[in-house]
């Protein structure tokens, strides 16, 4: 059926979706949620097909969306369309779904349909769903980990070894990648760091770094940075490194699932898209944090071990310790501050010893001899600090000290009702506050905690500062702290 | 946040979306796909919000489709919308999917979410999966049962006892409800029929009923039109009286999932609706039928009887014959030619004595003495075909007689190429010939089946006739044919 374009003019952001009129679609017994096949010019695009009444896509037109039309590489004239043949990755996830196992061709299958927008937000859900219940096997997530590399885009990087280092989210602050890649890149090794933007957190790494330097790079330009400074700090999401686990962490999101075969799968492919031959892995462990008991963490790294050498990457998995915030600083702003101040020689202790530990590890794995010695001399020489000037400069920032840094225009002082000893600060709590302040939308909002667990704390003692650039969120969070307060003084 | 409302002007069919100009998002932190409360004149709606770019939504405004704008009655004007607080539901649904049992709270929570259209395609999903994946106990099915049956519309009837019917699909023809619910009602019982439109058959009950009568009516009127007659046969999804199941139902389609416990749930819940009291299920066993195996035909059977118990509802339930097509017509006018003529004492053998058992179990059923005779009665006097012409005028239609109804302009009789008897006639092969002949939107196309199973068959005998009103559509089945035709003979 030959249909006239109408450009409806705003993006899905999901999977592709076409309207054409009820009329048509009946004449041709197409049902809701059908896939056509629409060709314009000799380019193809499939998509799922809605029906609209008379009033919005008339007769002999089709309404397609931004992403469909640039696909389509033109927003006017005609399209034909067919209904499109079953995609044979339906098959797969249903199997999924019945507790089987899937095989290297049907993993790909699935993969490669997601990637292109060939599947549905539900049927893309399935496949999450499956994954979830019924969980993957160390072979399964071997192919899911290789089959979202290729069909993503790779970083082509003609260098040897090449460094990585992930850590399992949930602790606010925690931000010592900013920290470890600058020391890491100064004593000449390669270190291309790609990281997520918070989702339900109040800042992940990216958004951290966007307070001193641009995040956003096509493939190229990441190349040349890391050409130009061993290094670069930058968004995943902006690359289609793993494009295809994008697609999944959308789905997984609105129920905050984490299935241990998906994240492996999703973590291990962007390692794999930077061609990294040795990666570090930290998980937090503790109350609040992602991984909460110790026998998960335990199986979580025998995993990633596993993964590791069927990978042929080789691994170090370190279970840390997860039960506060590290640094001070949670919010974009905030963190950034702590860490300039690390690089600078001063700043949050704990911040600075994990980051050393974590840099030393790193050399150790690449059999670099004084390990240690090496990475406080890159700290204490100010070589660390100069080249996180460099990477800033490379990723077009100009913001190189903490006095740079704005906080909230709006802050309130949060004191100790009681003296005392503190002996619980609340993970969660602490990233839902420093959220409701505004953060990350808000780079100057969030919590400075000045207090830490174990620090002794009199009546009327500083706890922690929240910042926000609007009274009204500033309000909010207020109002969250009265009903929990992340502080626990006894 | 006060929006200025743009009218999208179309309906998406499915959960509440809005969209909003990405700046104003970012304003009070909104991420894609979460949740806003929208408030107009006092009336509310919780929608998914996305985002657009400058062009298509300005910022100050909120574009909003037809469902969002009659929930909020009005299509003009401002509309002040708010972050709206996580669901309880979605936890539920993160409990199912991890295997867990739900209560009926819970359960009730997940069903009233659902039929608000509170949650996203991809919420949705995951709740269908879940009931796939662990499947749900005969508890969590009862629930489930009166959570959609409190949320919908019922039919009010002031009428005991009151009997229904229904068929598992995936027989091709099988219009026993088109002959069983006239008998029934012109013995004086009270059976009000609601049936399904066709998803990937050739026809659904409802398609087949709309060859004579209208079959789409509001409560209302169905009640109105029982009080007359007894009875009725109208569209399901026409009326909400399992609304919420339908959604469901929605998301299942593209995988072709068929859970048990949802089907049981999907099926009493539309029973209950209507306030049966008597209810005889017809589980046809064969190869193409949507149960194929004996063990799951009689765990099915243990089900029903046992979901019947605990809603208080006798239940009878038979397995039947489904090795070939009922009847010899498939297509929604060549049925309803093969329903007439047995109403009149001719037409199909099977068709007829499938239809007398039925009808005399529901009266055995309802202690009726003498049950066979009875039913024998009704249809040789012409009480049933005059109880018929009742229900067809009472439901607005205008057609009694086989030769009212139109075959497909176009037609191919396809002849046996060789001497033997008739071995299989494929169920799925029949159904998707006839599909592609134009069923069900095209009723006068389908197929007309003139041997069945064990009939001797000489080489060039017309094994069956396809129809269709267009040329083009009776190609496509005929090249079908050629690499599948559904008959082996032996």
């Amino acid at each position: 059926m030959k249909l006239k374009i109408k450009d409806v003019n705003f993006l899905t952001g999901g999977p592709f979706v076409s309207i054409i009129n009820k009329n048509d679609a009946q004449e041709i017994d197409l049902h809701p949620g059908d896939r056509i096949l629409i060709k314009k010019n000799g380019k193809k695009v499939i998509s799922v097909v809605d029906f609209s009444e008379n009033h919005f896509i008339k007769r002999g037109e089709i309404g397609l969306f931004d992403e469909v039309l640039n696909n389509l590489g033109g927003k006017k004239g005609y399209v034909n369309i067919n209904l499109a043949q079953r995609l044979k990755s339906l098959g797969y996830i249903k199997k999924k779904l019945e507790g089987k196992k899937l095989n290297k061709k049907e993993i790909f299958e699935i993969i490669k349909d997601i990637n292109s927008n060939n599947l549905n937000e539900a049927e893309l859900t399935y496949f999450v769903s499956g994954c979830y219940s019924h969980g993957l096997d160390m072979t399964e997530i071997e192919y899911l980990t290789e089959s979202i590399v290729k069909v993503g885009h790779k970083l082509n990087l003609k260098r040897h070894p090449i460094v990585d280092k992930h850590s399992i989210g949930g602790i606010p602050g925690n931000r010592t990648t900013m920290v470890v890649v600058p020391i890491i890149a100064s004593l000449g090794f390669t270190i291309p760091k790609t990281s997520s933007r918070a989702i339900s957190s109040p800042a992940g790494t990216a958004d951290t770094m966007e307070a001193l330097a641009n995040v956003s790079f096509e493939v190229r330009d990441i190349e040349k940075i890391v050409e130009k400074t061993n290094a670069c700090m930058v968004w995943g999401g902006g690359v289609d490194l793993a494009s295809a686990d994008d697609k999944m962490i959308k789905v997984r999101n609105p129920l905050r699932l984490d299935p241990h075969g998906l994240l492996l799968a999703s973590i291990m492919a962007k390692k794999k898209a930077v061609n990294a031959s040795h990666v570090l892995i930290d998980i937090p462990l503790g109350n609040g944090a992602k991984i909460e008991s110790l026998i998960e963490a335990v199986k979580l790294k025998r995993k990633f071990t596993e993964l590791g050498k069927k990978l042929r990457i080789k691994i170090k998995v370190i279970i840390t310790d997860g039960k506060q915030p590290i640094g001070n600083g949670v919010g974009p702003n905030l963190e950034a501050i702590d860490v300039l101040k690390v690089l600078m020689g001063d700043g949050p202790k704990d911040l600075m010893n994990k980051s050393i530990k974590m840099s030393t590890i790193i050399l150790k794995m690449l059999k670099i001899k004084d390990a240690k010695k090496k990475v406080l001399d890159s700290l204490n020489s100010g070589k660390a600090y100069e080249k996180m000037k460099e990477i800033i400069k490379a990723q077009k920032g100009n913001i190189f000290r903490p006095e740079q840094l704005k906080y909230g225009k709006f802050r309130k002082d949060i004191h100790s009702t009681r003296n005392g000893k503190v002996k619980k600060i609340d993970n969660k709590d602490v990233s839902k506050i420093a959220r409701m302040s505004g953060a990350p939308a808000d780079k100057t909002a969030g919590i400075y905690l000045n207090k830490k667990l174990k620090d002794k704390v009199k009546k009327g003692e500083l706890l922690f500062t929240v910042y926000s650039d609007s009274k009204k969120r500033l309000d909010y969070a207020l109002e969250m702290i009265k009903e929990r307060n992340p502080y626990i003084i006894s």
